[in-house]
């Protein structure tokens, strides 16, 4: 069956280790559509990991098969996770990196993976990407029913990160992932911005920066400028024309910021 | 239909921004076949893009679409195209990028992007590969008549970049590409360059080089040298034997170089 | 026919060069499943090629083609090759960059590629891989029989890396890799290190550390320690958890270990 398997980890693509991925799915199931998101999450950063699969996956068509492996855990206790969620399928490990992608979404069927006809013969420590995860996709994608990987859960681990917080005169989050333009990505959902401000003017506040409007693109401020604006992913992001919001302030990940109602 | 879709951007592969371009086209036409032609054109970098383009895109079949975005004017009013030149298809934005690889190719058919029934349903101002050019990309290899996109349009934007110029004597060019292994291209076209050469003698000067022949393997010269030929894309080329020689002149983008004949 | 082609390169992916190998393929056969390897081999470092090569291919299915160009003598007499061994494909330089993957093996059978029925129609003196090797590798997927590819050979090149000793006392080998986390790779066969050991305590001694005992995760040391294990590609294998072995010892590729029974 030509299933599409996107794949995301942190583990570059200078070695051996996502190929082996790669070959032990087409193995199973030579007609598999391989598709990368990216290699390049920062080693063991869950939250980044979390964010640009939450970002990448909904512009998937149903029945898309998400294989992330991002995975400190490895070898220890932690449990691997398969799911139907959203219309689509996760696989990888029980330690939030499937939160912003499906978390909480009510109608998600999650299951442990105990069940190692489903996975390769000889299970390693350090690499269940290889060995479980990609097997795992595999499976999925030739029709088979998540039950059967193992037991349904319901308490999948959630992922550490700060909420944004709503209070009738002010809102305060913080940023949670920076790209590689240097735009400045905070955990402000637009949609619930907007209907907070519901058309108030405004005054945001991050680092040095003082804002007092939202802008459409980039060209909106003169080159060299920042501007905040609501990012294609649905975030409130800080971002430069033709200038990394990161470099100009001098700052990234875990930086607050605050907007006032005026 | 199993049309490829080739893909150049300046987004790089860290962020979730091709893997979104890709969701959106395998959700049209999930029977494309998609290939990374390079994701790493130096951000906003048109002319760079231009010749990655026109050096990867004649190896492919008939047919194949070139979906290519290095898009410094999003948001802006530049227009977005397809077209069809050289028995294969492009879509991206009207800024030059396509210059190299079918401009002045006289049966190329260029359309105005206007029609929003194949563009997504909200188009973010932002991320037109994803909003516009991927799905037009999509329905391409599905089989959509460039025509039915927009209106023809006559003058596309063309590329700014230097020309090279032919004396009797004399010619000149400079250096409009440096590739990882620090080999430098120039504008100079090899065809041409031989038959203004026709044989005879000549001096090449660059930076502190100083050349008088065209080498047709590195391995002509020392290691540590840096030698001249006509690479494989075509054009006169500034290389090192195991030597970057843009290292080694301490040179890049926009250095000139003139061939004397003696 | 939808036959699998893997591309390991040092040619980055910056550049043109990947991509215009991909399009060669997919013209001759369209139907050809393209699978990255890797592109970021350092540049000209054959044994880093070979070991990716050999870590990677087991993984994929029988029948699988296996395209690899790292190519410091393109352009001179060095021979190019395409094999039948371990129940794949092997296409590339005659130059010991296959030599881990499948040397030695008894039933390769190895052509020296001769016959330009089979390559571009142009072949330049600087990329083979796009002019030969890749032409090569579709023809194989389309089912063409090596033999027909040029005459056999028996004394491929081997590659040029140092053998760990083993004597009755002491087994010494050496750093032959370190992935893009730091661990460090040696050429010690795990099998053969645990038939040697044969459950004796021992004594590991690699730079300033001095180790004890094999580990099975990273878990098992405290976090910023290193350990010693067998790697998921079956070597002895220095890490750190969530530590750089590399950064730790200060040392790389090149640095010895050995092994005392005690």
């Amino acid at each position: 069956m030509a299933s599409i398997i996107t794949l995301l980890t942190d583990f570059g693509t200078r070695d051996a280790y996502v190929a082996a991925m790669k070959g032990v799915i087409l193995g199973l199931n030579p007609q598999a559509v391989l598709v990368d998101l990216t290699h390049e999450v920062p080693p063991q950063d869950i939250l980044a990991g979390a964010f640009i699969l939450a970002e990448a996956a909904p512009y998937f068509p149903e029945g898309t098969i998400h294989l992330a492996v991002v995975d400190p855990g490895v070898g220890t206790e932690r449990r691997g996770l398969a799911a139907r969620a959203r219309g689509q399928f996760w696989v990888g490990p029980d330690n939030g990196l499937f939160s912003l992608a499906f978390g909480g979404a009510p109608e998600a069927i999650i299951v442990s993976l105990i069940e190692p006809a489903f996975f390769r013969p000889e299970v390693s420590a350090t690499f269940h990407g290889r060995d479980i995860f990609a097997p795992v996709a595999a499976h999925l994608s030739l029709g088979v029913d998540p039950a059967r990987l193992g037991p349904t859960i319901r308490d999948p681990v959630a992922l550490a990160m700060a909420e944004p917080v709503f209070t009738p005169a002010e809102a305060r989050g913080e940023i949670i992932y920076v790209d590689r333009f240097g735009n400045l990505v905070s955990n402000l959902p637009g949609e619930r911005l907007a209907a907070w401000l519901a058309g108030r003017d405004f005054r945001l506040q991050v680092g040095s920066l003082d804002i007092s409007q939202l802008s459409h693109t980039y060209g909106e401020v003169p080159a060299g400028h920042c501007l905040a604006l609501i990012g294609s992913h649905g975030f409130l992001e800080i971002a430069g024309n033709r200038e990394s919001a990161a470099r100009k302030l001098g700052a990234g990940k875990g930086l607050s910021l605050k907007i006032n109602k005026i």
